[in-house]
């Protein structure tokens, strides 16, 4: 369903994004702007960061207020749309439906019962169906993804590598079942799996266990490998890490971090850089050529 | 590498059972005992519990103290070993070793840098090469291992028995790496996977996770489901379940456990099932034709 390149970069009228928390959003509205583009920004009321959002025309909408984000975008003559940031799926009894939300309801419950990339596209089709076209935000700036190689100062080893080979192949095993996208893995020992915490909570455990003393490896040893699924969406579920990712590294007592390069995304490049910097860890790019396999 | 039934059951003299923490290591003296062979308990000192051990003929013996172990079974005339119980990996400096580990230091370096099977599985190794015959708890004591069917009065739903297919396939799927026994499906959404961190710090994950609102599904949904991986050596590595799972169960908001029966091992089974009854949770063993397939 992916759009090919000149597809997604043939777009007119301003780019419609829809805006989670954190810095990606500006980011992208930046990097979209800076190429001749305008931009909308749809700022999800509770999730978008006010700061983040001020510098770009934009509209701030409540989740599940579709009708008011219809109106919005058609307003601007807006066609192609992006969606970027950080959202927590939301119960159904916390949202305020207006009433073209409701009519969309029989659609969305089919939805809610798969994992978070099923919901998502989910959404996604349904937008296209209402004749709106969904970008990736790695198509519309690929800048803000995490380029080949290394990006600060360190590399990883020998054994870092072996154990990056070690995840990559993993993360390959479990994409099926549409699970998480991030494993720990040290000295070819696995040492967690991300299920729906998330990458952050599944680094503060390895970091308890190093505390409990029920991981005894130096500090230094181990890598956080982070794929996007195959057969995931990219346009509704781009992984992203940015400088925190880095302190949860660090508290892990791990060696670096590598994430396939292209398709995820990386908040604030130059900080991650100097925090890895500063830190002594590795972040690295990896091509796609080294996606892992199932064994 | 496992024996056979018949070789299981040929031993002569006592059984020596290395016996870590919990009320395993007491289930299976007194079922060995029961059927009539003499048992001698090495209780693993910071690990075994003195009331468990209280009742049969046993000595208490540091870990890393290799020679005193193997004048303790000799004398006794001890041919067969078996392991049980709770032992977490100790680090090397903790230990104190007596001349004979020290002669096995080589042998045991290489150990250190594998999972936990691969480290116990050479510790096997090194016990056959000197001349001892080491068998599995399930093999000298089956009716220490969940049988198949329910074991309370509560059964699966199919709801629940589709969560166990995919649980069961992603056990088998994972199996390759060395890593968790265990995870959390609910609504064929998968929601957690073992890793080090072991079944119950998982199960709080979850209950925290509830509590955060990040998991929304009604109490009651969801399968904590258990397979020891395909390629495990059960003689060192059986799972093992008992009433305090059920609590993690009910903590974690899900609607119950199913096990692989025969090669997991529960303790207390009837305080299990009386909780499990209490709480309205099933617990169900599942013959090993469920099994998962790899996707």
């Amino acid at each position: 369903m992916t759009k090919t390149g000149a597809q997604a970069e043939g777009g007119e009228g301003p780019l419609a994004i829809i805006c989670g928390g954190g810095s990606l959003p500006n980011a992208v509205a930046k990097a979209v702007t800076e190429r001749g583009r305008p931009v909308i920004l749809l700022a999800l009321r509770g999730f978008a960061d006010v700061e983040q959002i001020a510098g770009f025309p934009h509209h701030w909408i409540g989740i599940g207020k579709y009708g008011v984000f219809r109106r919005i975008i058609e307003r601007h003559g807006c066609r192609d749309i992006v969606f970027i940031g950080s959202v927590v799926r939301p119960g159904l009894r916390h949202l305020e439906f207006d009433w073209a939300t409701l009519m969309l309801v029989p659609r969305l419950m089919g939805l809610f019962r798969g994992g978070d990339n099923h919901l998502l596209s989910g959404l996604l089709r349904i937008l296209e169906q209402d004749g709106f076209r969904v970008l990736g935000a790695h198509e519309v700036a690929p800048e803000i993804t995490v380029p080949e190689g290394c990006l600060g100062r360190f590399a990883p080893s020998d054994r870092d590598r072996s154990d990056i080979v070690r995840g990559m192949d993993l993360i390959a095993a479990i994409g099926p079942f549409d699970v998480g996208q991030a494993v720990v893995v040290a000295n070819h020992h696995v040492l967690a799996v991300e299920g729906i915490e998330g990458t952050d909570q599944m680094l503060a455990r390895i970091a308890d266990l190093r505390r409990a003393k029920r991981i005894r490896m130096p500090q230094g040893t181990g890598v956080l490998v982070k794929a996007p699924k195959p057969q995931q969406d990219r346009r509704v579920d781009l992984p992203s890490f940015g400088p925190h990712t880095i302190d949860g590294i660090v508290q892990a007592g791990l060696a670096g971090i590598a994430i396939l390069a292209g398709e995820t995304v990386i908040a604030e490049p130059a900080r991650v850089s100097d925090a890895a910097d500063r830190a002594g860890v590795f972040v690295v790019g990896l091509p796609s050529s080294q996606r892992g396999t199932s064994t």
